[in-house]
């Protein structure tokens, strides 16, 4: 046969920095990552900041500005370009074009970067509008929500929603740097700062015993905001999706996606509840149903499954939710299923656990199972909130 | 210092076969190609043919239908996109949203092909598609074009146009493989035949003195569409092609582009004649300006100049093209100098040669060189038309 190949190897570096105070003219993080990466011409320095974070720091682009003005490595772009945060921002293409607007009118090239300040969805945006802006100009993120600076802000993907399709149009690309700021976590409200945790208890449960252990041991720390217990929970999350991320598939050309556990009706659920539900909430109500499924499957041990059931209850997850519930075939929900399978492509790869701290794929779910996983959930549910008979 | 650090390389790799009558039955090329990546599920195979070859070959979908009717690897989806060919598959965003929307429709996955046949404006196009649908669809191409079996289809890149802006918006994506069909070239035009070979002579120029050799001694067999010249042109440009793609920067992070040379004049030639002039024209007339400014510049001699400007010449190109005319500093395709800056990013960094298969970098042009070379381009197109004195 007459042909020739092609083959080589692209390699991706970067660094997740944390820190507090992050433009503070005191805190070096910052303009430290860009002196060490001298570049023979003249580097702008776009900023897309989160609406949410803007109006809870009021300072930020007034603090954005003073920290660079004495520094000639970067060009900062003095327009900051303001965008309303949460799903919405997925779903609107119109914000995308605002970008890719932006870029081409500032003259932002393949040596210049855009930053993103906010939760997931805008670092989502941002990504995916850097990742083909001039076939990628060089992106930061600063993630600030435990959601972000734990799981979504620190890994390799992008994108946007189509037609209501979660992440449909996208990218894998990685980020030149992610700055994770204890200091935009204070300003979370408790909704928002409680519903990244389930990331933590997702990766902890298919990868490492001794961090759910940890987690159920401070779940009141964690409720009550203690910032030491959050800084161990997100900068060891953190490193175990990038452990993930860095083995033998970062770009996700096969079909199973461990890190998705849970998620398959996560995506669905968000959807359903037209995001009112946030992701994080929605990944707590996923691993809820998988974790008993796996128990009614025989996989998993009743008493393990019921730790942690607990730990979500305890963490202030409404895991019973009715968008989440499965009362019979025609559940919406069990849409998910199919979805799930099509986003990834190939035959259906499902995580469920066999212990606490090991996943297993499967690659067919019972749909009857799924009814009674669901009605098992509630009944928890029901009864924790009535009696302590399951406190053990 | 508080930070994680991420790294991992990935891999990437794919061939380009060398056929003929690529669905002719009794061809195994494309469907081997299948066989030996045996998939655990479905896979489905989308196809969007450029309008021209649909016309140009009115049995071609019937024929593909029929190559796939024996064969349960893949899963043809019957229906197949037409979308006109050239530059204006770039220009209107409405036909990279069919393509998504089809995708969408037609439930293609992650482990499901796109496979797109025409000309590199719809290679681009459907490349960029894919890319960016489910973070990448695995992506087949069939180019039909000289330009596009030796140069643009084979290689990394995808992307569309933004407000005029060739390429604005794309990215680095290898396809899954190329499929170069010798039949397809068979009805091309005179005009689109020729044109593509522009590329070949670029990478001669800059990698090949041998090759340069070579294509002067074949012009006329290449005129006449000799098929033996013009598949041994094809093949080692696309070599020299993927040696350089596969060499140490395959994603151009940095600011040199050597594939590039002639490309800064040729890119904004194209915009200037709203795509009148077709990208290996555009080339042509680059690489002539572009050469004619190193002898300008002391770097080449004139005999060596005078022998690629012969070349050219007799492979039909219209280098003194009034488009390409430079008469003063106000002449627009100076602007390409700006535009190709700020796309590459950085410096910038133009390729201009010392010898006939040696490029050398270069980060200014003198304008005013630039408008004596293209006098001498004109003057000596007048004098090869009207006299045979340079002819020696």
């Amino acid at each position: 046969m007459n042909y020739l190949e092609q083959s080589f190897s692209v390699k991706f570096e970067y660094k997740i920095f944390f820190t507090s105070s992050l433009f503070n003219i005191n805190n070096n993080t910052l303009i430290d990552f860009f002196k060490q990466k001298p570049s023979e011409s003249l580097r702008k320095l776009f900023f897309v900041v989160d609406q949410g974070v803007a109006d809870a720091h009021p300072n930020l682009l007034t603090d954005i500005s003073t920290y660079f003005a004495g520094y000639p490595e970067v060009q900062l772009i003095k327009e900051v370009m303001i965008i309303p945060g949460g799903e919405a921002a997925k779903n609107d293409i119109a914000h995308f074009d605002r970008i890719v607007e932006a870029v081409n009118g500032f003259g932002i090239d393949r040596h210049s970067y855009i930053a993103a300040i906010g939760g997931g969805a805008i670092l989502d945006l941002v990504g995916y509008a850097a990742a083909v802006s001039h076939r990628g100009i060089k992106h930061i993120r600063i993630p600030t929500t435990v959601l972000s600076q734990n799981d979504s802000g620190i890994g390799v993907k992008n994108g946007i929603n189509y037609n209501g399709k979660k992440n449909f149009l996208g990218t894998f690309a990685p980020p030149n740097a992610v700055f994770n700021d204890e200091e935009f976590l204070a300003t979370l409200t408790d909704r928002d700062y409680r519903s990244g945790i389930s990331e933590a208890i997702k990766v902890s449960l298919i990868k490492k015993p001794e961090f759910f252990h940890w987690i159920e041991e401070h779940a009141d720390e964690l409720v009550s905001r203690n910032k030491v217990s959050m800084n161990h929970l997100i900068k060891l999350c953190a490193q175990l999706h990038l452990n993930h991320i860095g083995g033998d598939d970062p770009f996700e050309t096969g079909s199973a996606r461990p890190l998705d556990f849970g998620h398959w009706a996560a995506h669905k659920l968000e959807q359903l509840s037209n995001f009112s539900v946030l992701h994080g909430e929605a990944v707590a109500m996923g691993i809820a149903l998988d974790s008993t499924y796996s128990f009614l499957k025989g996989m998993l041990t009743e008493e393990k499954l019921r730790r942690i059931l607990k730990t979500l209850v305890k963490l202030g997850y409404d895991i019973s939710n009715p968008y989440i519930q499965i009362n019979d075939l025609e559940s919406p929900i069990l849409k998910g299923l199919a979805e799930f399978q099509e986003h990834l492509g190939g035959k259906l790869s499902i995580t469920l656990l066999t212990d606490l701290g090991t996943g297993e794929e499967v690659h067919e779910m019972d749909q009857q199972l799924l009814i009674k996983a669901s009605k098992y959930v509630r009944d928890f549910t029901e009864s924790s909130s009535t009696t302590t008979a399951y406190e053990s």
